[in-house]
């Protein structure tokens, strides 16, 4: 009998623990999972967390054969020395689809000018139109599973899509760039700029004031990726100053968003809370069983992290 | 030589001169395009107009082979019994990718809440998503070249899509109805209903007070149809009593809306300017040059208006 420890939280237990249960019976895995601290650690075998949880010390769980992340993100794991057990993101094609549907809503938004008629009760009837997608320029910053599946439906809509990513890639219908002179040429074409890479030491404010003064006058900034992707501070100088029309936010460096942060009331900020990529248990915990599964039959996991490069 | 009379109007002219001269040169005609009202009616080939425009008489024309539209909708000349020449609409692949944006992006603006994120800066985080895509179901009344062309779109983003049509359809992915029982079942299917079908003497007020109370309560209507389609009173009535929850209106039985019209100042109403479709001089040309080659060779024209069936 296989021991699994759910230490994502008690607070998301009950949403989880009937998902998994029929997962892992479907996968044909004989388990019991529970979300009560082990007396024993060393009697662990897999654990469930949530890009952290109820777990920071990873050294007494010795017999454990994989850490499965929840989350897409797991920059609060990677960099946990204790934390020396094979470690997994989390992909799910129901968090892709939440992220797709996100994105391309939010582009389609900014590209129509949408926000303008929902405020407008002034009876001004102005009929231009926001000529077509195949002249709108939309540059999305990172080509993993959620960039890249963002950026083809974009295509698919007919924008321009120019696709950036640290190592290169190619996607069919998107303009494929990499490297630091790569990124500059992305920047200088975002019209609509959508950020979907990781965090890490190296994306850390990679968005700062001289990537945003390469973007052209007007752009929007889309972020659904991570707030630590963004110079607050250039942010808003740039929207102030006009360069920038508008940021859509979904993420930030403090979550909840504290209530006295300025773009909570920046006209020119639209503050959604982390709504982005919804997590569905039903469809994470099959992502969950199958890697025990895997793990089991000792085949290799899915969405392994490379520690080194930090996703 | 061949006579065509631009009869769309004078405004029009400066934006279609150059790309109709160059399509028609490219379609291997040889023609004179003129806005000027010929001294001899008789001696006209061919007259473009734009769903009305500044011919009401076309009993003069009689050597004119046919009436090539710029507009999608018809309902202004079809009823002319003047004109007995051929009627052309126009099915143009750019206002088809302007309209499928429109609908996809308003469709999502709903589907994600997005009205919500744009007006709040009380500083509520409430990180409650919207369910997926595959959850949502959205209702296209017409299966015409828009309707057909929206629906695929949005099953490509997952939602559960019902097409309605007249006549019986078959759309892959799409769950198609018709005749008086399937509008019935489509409209109670309608969490998001978008109209895309002609103004006909059928159509008229189709959205009336009977058919509204047959949707789900909290829905939303899109028209980028026709404003004849709707019954103005019943739909303020259903938003009023809490029955909808938003129209986002694109066209409506006087235009420009009046500023009196309780359409604007209405909080659950969105007003946009009968953007929806764009017409792009360059792509429309291209339509209305090849029509004229065909009808030269003797070949059938494309987007031929049944006059009993009314487009």
């Amino acid at each position: 009998m296989i021991h699994v420890y759910f230490a994502a939280g008690a607070q998301m237990w009950p949403r989880y623990q009937a998902p998994l249960a029929q997962a892992l019976a479907a996968a044909g895995v004989e388990a019991v999972v529970s979300e009560v601290a082990p007396a024993d650690p060393t009697a662990v075998d897999y654990l469930i967390v949530a890009n952290g949880g109820m777990v920071s010390d990873f050294a007494p769980f010795t017999g454990a054969r994989a850490v499965l992340n929840l989350w897409a993100g797991v920059e609060k794991l990677v960099g946990n020395a204790t934390l020396t057990q094979p470690l997994c993101r989390m992909v799910d094609p129901a968090m892709t689809e939440s992220m797709v549907e996100y994105v391309t809503g939010h582009v389609l938004r900014h590209h129509l000018g949408i926000d303008r008629h929902i405020l407008n009760d002034r009876a001004e009837w102005l009929p231009e139109g926001p000529g077509p997608a195949r002249s709108r320029s939309v540059t999305v910053l990172g080509l993993g599973e959620l960039g890249s599946a963002c950026a083809t439906m974009l295509a698919a809509l007919n924008f321009r899509v120019t696709g950036w990513s640290r190592t290169p890639k190619s996607l069919p219908g998107i303009r494929c760039l990499s490297g630091e002179a790569g990124l500059s040429q992305a920047l200088a074409e975002a019209e609509i700029l959508v950020l979907l890479m990781p965090y890490t030491a190296e994306t850390e404010n990679l968005l700062n004031a001289g990537r945003i003064a390469l973007m052209p006058a007007g752009a929007v900034v889309i972020n659904p990726g991570r707030g630590q992707l963004i110079d607050d501070g250039a942010l808003l100088a740039a929207l102030d100053s006009g360069h920038l029309a508008n940021a859509t936010l979904d993420v930030f460096r403090v979550e909840p968003l504290p209530a006295e942060h300025p773009f909570w009331a920046h006209p020119k900020v639209t503050v959604t809370p982390h709504i982005a990529a919804e997590t569905y248990p039903e469809t994470a915990a099959v992502v969950v069983a199958e890697n025990i599964r895997r793990a089991e039959a000792g085949e290799p996991l899915m969405y392994l992290v490379d520690r080194g490069r930090g996703y």
